[in-house]
């Protein structure tokens, strides 16, 4: 039995625009998705058409109500999506260049040059390729003509909510990933705008996560079959609203998210400044999100699958491999990864940083390697989760994690035994849509506060439980791991000083 | 057309007994190989049956004789050897155990212990797993029961030159491997025996290689088919034999032994202990050859082979991987690997290291770690001859490569472009057979000396010149190699430290 009312949620993520349309109770009636291309005209570059998150998500949508007997029972929409990417539009509101996406690393010397520990401080995040700020940076100074025509600059969010509204408004969360935004006031500080050469009015209006943007413009809601009266809800970035989806919207609980990149976050209730992640305008009022973030997850996975796995599966996962490296002990016999493929995220934020595998021995195979690399991330987090709790004062004991590799019971076990906490594991459904759903269910009134909404829509498939005797065996490598990365960074940076395959500033 | 007289040249090497007959200008007659048995019954542990050495070589020789058709023309045989191998004898000269390999790593921390600069000096050779000391020491202290029986020590030579001739003799070439003789003197040093617990007469009695030890057993003449009056002259190692068999006779030439592990031999005319390099008495009166060593040759490319190759290869030589490996540009785009997967040897001889590989990042491919491989290993090769050429304070112009990875076009550019200078390539045939063959026809007359035996049969497939503007990225990228052992020694000790893979004193 369906509940009313019904909300539709959207993921307009990296690969895809994903709708569901869900009940109170987290039940999905129905889901739809739609590719979204993703071009690199150049190494490290990451390029999207800005308009196809619009008609990705309106052909999502479209899918996700045809198996909705009952769209009069659909009351609101909330959008979340991938972060940091942004598209600049001219003054008829069209695209002046492709978006540039939240991966691509062209403004890595823009994040050395202008990454201060002012800006930092303001932003609440460590420099890095990844903040909206820096590739703003390299328009300016690269594509002067870009931004002399730009007459907004649109996150994801922003886009979707002017396509469905026609207003230029959007959440202070779902903005803050482009870095303009004081973390203390949670508005846009004018010193960071005028670093990046912007005005007030080419950004949108902000509100908090969770406020009614307005109905759905007319046109949308007919074409899509609804009533006039839906109304969209200020949504959130897709870390957040994961950590909504897995019911972790207090301090003391973790979200892991295990996707291409691996994010671990948490919510703290004021927001304190550290190396040790990242700060974000919560969901919740009052209260900051915490992230780490390392490039290095599945990507790792899918890259050693690629290159050293059956060509048949072409990258995709491969069950042989995962058994043959579940029946490899604990720690590889020895062999020890640092996951840098695509340099070090937190803490160190280092994009020289480059892979290391340590300790091969002629006993070691390729079941072996495949493991140290899935041990050697996990080594990564849990030193990304000591510092985040070391900064913090305190411990996470509740440890839930979502994405493509929660689905490897060989991944989730290694992090239960690196962790030693038992982890929560969601490895089915849409998360970061669901959290995103609890957003709207709480803005429409038919939960009482986020909290009570997202311990309704969240889900837990398994349980994985530490073993005592892996998890001394690991802390024993992972003394070694700590130091890994302080004891080859010399060693890395001189191996990439005449590396031709990374940008220089003309 | 085949020229007179003919010699019997026998390598007894690691895997078969080869057997070739030649006549005085290098030209092959008759060929001949039986394969012999190793196993391991612990990790680290080589053992073969000694009665092997002589079944498989009697089978080699009377195969290669099969298509002499004039036997008469046979005026002498001469075996090489793999090295370091010895079988513990009874009273009645049957083996008590199987014999132990140069390859078998139990008595590392016999090597630690005994290995003191005193004994280095006396045998002049670095302590390690090789020698056969340490291995004898193994013995007296965790088999006495083994030793108190032990009536005689024979390494392959002896065991060979008794089966075919009744007498216990050998070349002090052939016995200097067990590192019981004094280097300076070329005699067994006494305080060495005194240290393994043994009597001289428990070990063979020395004669320069090439003295003649008498004729053929008749019972084994007459068994081959050959005249009675064919003379045993005494051999020497495969190492100093693959020297002569390149006409590396005199300082300033090189031989580059490319097997399962590598090898760079040079002649000197004087003992000069040095950490850089092991002192072998040479084949040549008076001088003494000094090898670098590393075993991680061949070794290496076939466990990548064998790990991640293509499954219906099952290791062997993969051109569409070589293929791939030449394709990608020279320094592997910054991957970096120290090929230390069975420890380190010249000049560290640690036990303790292991491999290592810097650099990772997604644009590696299953070829780039191959060619690293292949880069690694020849980094390590130049650094050992660039510490053989300082401390014999001259310069190595000719380099002449042999074994297995000559056979690889992308391994000798490779050795060509690091070393930067012309290598030599000797791709085919019993390198190691034909110095003995050398040897053979010095000792009957048929030569002046050495040097004109070994300039009279040695062969050249190809030179490979190296490519100026290669070599100068290799000397960028060696410049980092130099330092990765010394920057991540700590670690691997580290890594190892409560690795229970590795034998432990009871």
């Amino acid at each position: 039995m369906t509940a009313t009312p019904l909300v539709v949620a959207v993921d307009c993520s990296t690969t895809a625009a994903k709708a569901i349309v869900v009940d109170p109770s987290g039940q999905v009636v129905g889901t739809g998705a739609h590719p979204l291309e993703t071009r690199s005209p150049a190494t490290h570059w990451f390029e999207q058409q800005a308009e196809q998150w619009w008609t990705a998500t309106d052909l999502a949508v479209r899918q996700a109500l045809e198996d909705v007997p009952d769209r009069a029972a659909v009351a609101a929409i909330c959008v979340t999506h991938q972060r940091e990417s942004f598209v600049c539009l001219d003054s008829d509101d069209r695209p002046l260049r492709p978006a540039i996406l939240w991966m691509d690393g062209r403004a890595d010397v823009e994040a050395r040059h202008y990454g201060t520990d002012r800006v930092e401080l303001l932003s609440g995040k460590p420099a890095d390729i990844t903040p909206g700020l820096y590739k703003l940076l390299w328009l300016r100074d690269r594509e002067p003509e870009t931004m002399a025509r730009c007459h907004r600059v649109a996150d994801v969010h922003t886009f979707l909510v002017h396509a469905m509204t026609g207003r230029w408004a959007s959440s202070n969360s779902s903005v803050d990933p482009l870095a303009l935004i004081d973390q203390a006031t949670g508005d846009y500080a004018d010193e960071l705008l005028e670093l990046a050469g912007l005005r007030r009015e080419q950004l949108p209006d902000l509100v908090p996560t969770g406020t009614s943007l307005g109905p759905l413009r007319t046109e949308v809601s007919r074409s899509w079959g609804l009533d006039d009266d839906v109304v969209v809800v200020a949504g959130l970035g897709d870390g957040q609203a994961a950590g909504v989806g897995l019911d972790v919207t207090h301090p003391g609980a973790a979200y892991l998210v295990l996707g291409t990149a691996v994010v671990i976050g948490s919510e703290t209730t004021s927001y304190l400044p550290a190396r040790a992640y990242r700060s974000m305008i919560s969901a919740t009022p009052g209260q900051t999100t915490v992230e780490t973030f390392s490039s290095s997850g599945t990507y790792l996975s899918t890259w050693f699958r690629s290159e050293f796995g059956d060509p048949q599966l072409a990258g995709a996962p491969d069950p042989q491999l995962e058994r043959d490296a579940a029946a490899v002990p604990a720690g590889s016999e020895r062999l020890l990864t640092l996951p840098y493929w695509n340099g070090a995220q937190t803490p160190h934020w280092d994009s020289q940083a480059s892979g290391v595998t340590l300790g091969w021995r002629g006993c070691h195979t390729r079941a072996h390697f495949y493991r140290s690399l899935l041990e050697g991330i996990t080594f990564e987090l849990r030193m990304q989760l000591d510092g985040l709790e070391e900064a913090r004062g305190e411990r996470v004991e509740v440890l839930r994690a979502m994405g493509g590799g929660a689905r490897s019971p060989l991944w989730t076990q290694i992090l239960a035994d690196v962790f030693d906490r038992p982890i929560e594991v969601c490895a089915s459904g849409e998360v970061s849509a669901l959290g995103a759903a609890a957003v709207a269910f709480t803005s429409i009134g038919r939960y009482g506060s986020l909290d009570e909404a997202a311990a309704a829509v969240a889900r837990t498939d398994a349980v994985v439980d530490p073993r005592p005797e892996v998890a001394a065996e690991y802390e024993q490598l992972r003394d070694v791991y700590r130091s890994v990365f302080a004891e080859t960074r010399d060693l890395l940076h001189r191996l990439h000083a005449h590396d031709d395959t990374r940008g220089e500033r003309p």
